[in-house]
């Protein structure tokens, strides 16, 4: 069994190989090698089967799906992306490699398909900003697809031809809506969403942290270990089941901030809770208040995929990953 | 006020034109040209402005959006595509005309609006295949986008575009899904849709129609005026107060082939009825069992578009705009 992992460098991409070299096998089939690729050196870890790479290497430039499906790994796990900030400012260069990229990839797989038989299990990493406003609460997986920016647009149209491939049987694709991912290991970033992880992952290390919105913004929410698991589940389950919709909204914990605070108390008590400072940004405020709090993953929660079930989960997860607790 | 035609030769593209060229003016300001596109001559019917030229040109070729767009129309009618037997054959063709040579106009139009100022209404005719099973009854404009064949994937994936692409202000988009349309002029084709037209047409003028499924069959209907109708309105309304979601259902009728038949009845007579023979065809019964036949349009409703209200004017539209009646 090879496996290719696109973004392999990345936050998740590297705790996804971490977790398959530690596990050697995927779907109870050994891994024989992994190729791992990303514009940055991707670390490869211990344990790693000796056949495996890291490529510095951006996906979607011309000629490199054709050569790193010529591998015809059996698995594709396809990670990278330009993040919506990004995609938003550089319009172009959002299309260009988020959509076409992974276009790219599946082209890639269909031609190489037409040597001889070939069919992978393609998994792509989707985003709940596939949806926009005005939605139900929650919002189920038979709502429309209503974007509202460039990333959740790219997304959503490779969501859509990553069916049309699946239905025609040139791979066997699965999409996978990751939630917010929490808590982020590291240091805050420019993102919207970065003080969700950061009221707690800065009070557990006794350090103030910003919190820019109100008790009562309620959001979806799972482990970078959940995350991994999503990945790994997408690429075993029998997808004979799910017929033409190939790409699903992931279980999480809906939490608003003031549970992720109590949550933080029970784990640390007042005084980490105290050093949440209160701050004023209206510019995240007006995004956070465009996303929604609540989904009703039934597909997925049917077809195997886990997340935690509450923010005391969560902050364990981090305890025990990050912090060797 | 110039205008844009493509699919000019088509059924609906020529009485598109024929309207306009009677009307003189679209929204209130006067043609002064139009550029009627096809593959095929487009006919330049009496009333048209003196600035009125037939391109027999592939609208997805390179190069050729470009040039269509430096004459700056102030709207496109984009109604050219390959039709969705041909798209499902042809899986390359499909998307090379359906997807990349629509995101070619959008670009054209993002381009020339890089030189100076320049955001024209783009009306793009999209489909009711965007939608596919299982679907609820009626199907609501919040429901998902589930094509099940590669036509509907492109036009999804077109009416995602065609979202970003007005939420960034590079045009102002409105897409137009089509009710099937009903009673098509001319003679029966492959499609597997064309008996609906069929039973009506054929014994309207005296000749027998083969009739492959049962009475109770479904569908959702619009004739070829309402379909004009439809591509006029969404060239006129205020898209201010659409949003993000720049693509709606079409009113139609939804009507069963009994009820069908029933109207036949009415307007010509049992000896009509008589000439509908039943035939077995399961390769078509069961494509049709793939289709909605209720569709809740609320917000195209709401925005002034327009369908009869039952078979019988859907009949008298054919008598009086084909039959001279």
């Amino acid at each position: 069994m090879k496996i290719l992992v696109t973004g392999a460098g990345g936050m998740i991409g590297r705790k996804l190989v971490e977790r398959l070299a530690a596990d050697k096998a995927l779907g109870g089939k050994a891994i024989t090698g992994m190729t791992l690729v990303d514009v940055t050196e991707s670390p490869i870890p211990d344990g790693c089967p000796q056949g495996t790479k890291s490529l510095v290497l951006d996906y979607s430039e011309r000629g490199v799906a054709t050569t790193l499906m010529q591998e015809r790994p059996d698995v594709i796990f396809h990670l990278a992306a330009i993040v919506s900030g990004d995609a938003e400012a550089n319009f172009e260069k959002g299309y260009k490699i988020n959509f076409n990229g992974t276009w790219a990839l599946f082209e890639a797989v269909r031609l190489e398909g037409e040597q001889s038989p070939y069919k992978p299990r393609f998994v792509f990493a989707s985003t709940l900003a596939v949806f926009g406003p005005p939605f139900p609460d929650p919002i189920t997986d038979d709502f429309a697809l209503t974007p509202t920016t460039s990333y959740g647009t790219q997304k959503a149209m490779t969501e859509l031809m990553l069916a049309d491939y699946s239905r025609k049987g040139y791979l066997d694709g699965v999409g996978v809506r990751l939630p917010t991912i929490c808590i982020r290991p590291g240091k805050p970033n420019k993102a919207a969403s970065s003080f969700f992880s950061g009221i707690l992952r800065e009070p557990l290390a006794g350090v103030e942290a910003p919190l820019p919105v109100g008790d009562d913004v309620r959001h979806w929410f799972a482990s970078p270990r959940s995350a991994v698991g999503f990945f790994i589940n997408a690429a075993t389950i029998d997808t004979a089941t799910l017929g033409v919709r190939r790409s699903m909204t992931m279980p999480g914990v809906s939490a608003t901030v003031g549970e992720q605070i109590e949550a933080l108390r029970k784990a640390a008590g007042d005084k980490a809770v105290a050093l949440i400072k209160r701050v004023d940004d209206p510019f995240v405020a007006t995004i956070v208040k465009g996303w929604a709090g609540r989904y009703a993953p039934a597909l997925a929660t049917k077809m195997g995929f886990k997340a935690e079930k509450n923010f005391d989960e969560i902050i364990k997860v981090y305890q025990e990953d990050e912090m060797g607790k």
